[in-house]
């Protein structure tokens, strides 16, 4: 068994409004100092160690993030 | 400048709709191996150097998380 982790995010030129929400917010609570949030997804996976980083692949870029407005990361950690 | 990234998940007793989703179509979808999958939000935050541990912790209990249903981990990462 492996753990793999996968981060989506929204592509840089794509609007981020729940990231943004939280930005603009912060100064009004009291926090200052926080320029920029970019709000995505965070998938943590169980495989087996059949599963090659091909398959992951399709995985991700078909079922887990939306290619056309988002880019993503996969990575394997320790359990 | 520092980037901070922030994930939040479900904490481990919570059903994660999402997540069995995700996981129950693989099979079908020609993928095996994958035993669970659960899904969470990840946030990367630019933050002045003037923010320190202590304040990312109040930000992320606070407005990025909900500590009742989630866990969360912070860390600065190389920008």
């Amino acid at each position: 068994m492996a753990r793999v982790v996968v981060d989506v995010m929204p592509k840089p030129e794509i609007l981020d409004p729940q990231g943004q929400a939280v930005a603009r917010a912060l100064p009004r609570l009291g926090f200052s100092g926080v320029t920029e949030v970019r709000q995505g997804r965070h998938f943590e996976l169980e495989v087996d160690d059949t599963v090659d980083d091909e398959t992951l692949a399709k995985i991700a870029e078909g079922f887990l993030a939306n290619p056309v407005i988002e880019q993503w990361t996969i990575r394997r950690v320790e359990a």
